[in-house]
C-alpha cells in the first residue's frame, strides 16, 4: 500500500496543519520536505502537482495531487471526530477556515515571514503596520468568539481550530502582541492538550 | 416557515454567488440590501450577525447566522447536483474555492474595487499593477486548469464553478484582459449557459 505522501515545509503554518492531523488521526505518511526560498514550488516538476505553485500539496494516491491546506483538512477530516457530522456545525466550520485564509493569515502569516525569513532591512517591512492593523483585526474577532466558549465549532476540537491554530500560537513571530487576548490565550493552551498534540517547529 | 435571509450587497461577487446558487436550487429567500460604502456592515447591529464586518451573511434561521460566502455556497449546495457526492471530488471544489478566496479575490475583485468604487484619482490605485501581476497569474492557473476539461471539478458544474465565476467574468471591471484566456472565456460561456443562470448586477 502507498502511504500518503506531503510536500511541504516544516516551519510553514500551513504545512504544519496537515502534519498535525495526520498525527492526530494517527495516520502514517511520507513527507516530502521542500525549502519554499529556493524557488523549488515554482519550478515545473511542482508545478505538475499543484499549477499554483504552493506548498502544502497532498499526493493521495501515486500521481495525484490535492493542494489548498484547509481543503487538504477537509479531505483528511471526514469521517473522524475533526469533522462535525451536522450540516451546520461543517458550515462553521468551513467558515472559520475561510476567515483564516482571506481574513487572518495573509495579515498573520505574512509578518511572520517578513520578520523571520527576510533579511532585516528588506523593504517589505513597510508593509509591517498594516499587518499588524490587519492581524489585530483577525484576533479581535477571535478574542469575542472565543470569550464564552471552548473551540471554535460546537464546544469539540476541530479542523477549524488546527487550523486557527497554525499561525495565531505563532503570532509574536510576526511582531504580535497576544497578552491583550486572554481568550484566544486560553485556547492555545486548550489546543495545545489535545491527545498527540505537535508542536510546530521553529521559523528557519 | 421562514425564509432563509441574505444580507448583501447585489453588486458584490461574493454576495452574487450566494444569490446565483439560490435562484438556481430554486430555494425561496429574502434578500436585504446593504451599501457596505455607508459603513453599516461596520457598526454593531451587523456585527452581531457576522463579527467580521462582511457580506454576505445568510440568517439560515432567525436569529443565527452563517458567514464567508464560500462556506453558505457548501451549506446551501449540499445534497443538490452543484455539491459533489464523492470525497475527492468534494475536496477538489473546495480546493478550489480557497484558491478563490486566497489568490484570485483579492487581486481580481479588488482591483473591480478600486476601478469601479473608488475616485478616478484615489491614492489606492497604486495598488493596481501588483493586483494585476497577482490577478493574471491567478487567472493564468484557471487557463491551464480548464484547457482540457468543461468545468473545474469532475466534468460538472459545481459551486468551484459559481465561486470562481463571480469575480472572473467581471475581471475587465479592474483593467484586466482576458483576451489572451480563451479556455476561461470558453468556460465563462459554459457557466452563463446553465439553467436558471442570473447575471450579475453592474458596479454601482
Amino acid at each position: 500500500m502507498n502511504l500518503p505522501r506531503v510536500y511541504g515545509m516544516s516551519s510553514s503554518g500551513n504545512c504544519y496543519k496537515v502534519r498535525l492531523l495526520l498525527e492526530q488521526l494517527q495516520t502514517k505518511y511520507e513527507w516530502i520536505e521542500l525549502d519554499v526560498r529556493t524557488g523549488v514550488t515554482r519550478q515545473p516538476e511542482f508545478l505538475g502537482k499543484n499549477p499554483n505553485g504552493r506548498v502544502p500539496a497532498l499526493e493521495y494516491e501515486p500521481g495525484r495531487y490535492l493542494a489548498e491546506s484547509d481543503a487538504i483538512l477537509v479531505y483528511l477530516a471526514e469521517g473522524s471526530a475533526f469533522w462535525p457530522q451536522q450540516r451546520l456545525e461543517r458550515a462553521k466550520v468551513l467558515q472559520w477556515m475561510f476567515f483564516e485564509q482571506y481574513s487572518h493569515e495573509p495579515y498573520i502569516a505574512v509578518a511572520r515571514f517578513i520578520c523571520t525569513m527576510l533579511p532585516a532591512q528588506d523593504a517589505r517591512r513597510v508593509e509591517l503596520p498594516r499587518l499588524h492593523e490587519r492581524g489585530y483585526q483577525a484576533l479581535a474577532v477571535m478574542e469575542r468568539h472565543l470569550a464564552p466558549v471552548r473551540f471554535f465549532v460546537g464546544d469539540a476540537y476541530s479542523i477549524a481550530d488546527i487550523a486557527l491554530y497554525a499561525y495565531t500560537h505563532a503570532a509574536a513571530d510576526g511582531g504580535f502582541d497576544l497578552q491583550r487576548f486572554p481568550a484566544v490565550r486560553a485556547w492555545i493552551a486548550r489546543v495545545e492538550s489535545q491527545p498527540r498534540f505537535l508542536p510546530m517547529p521553529a521559523a528557519p
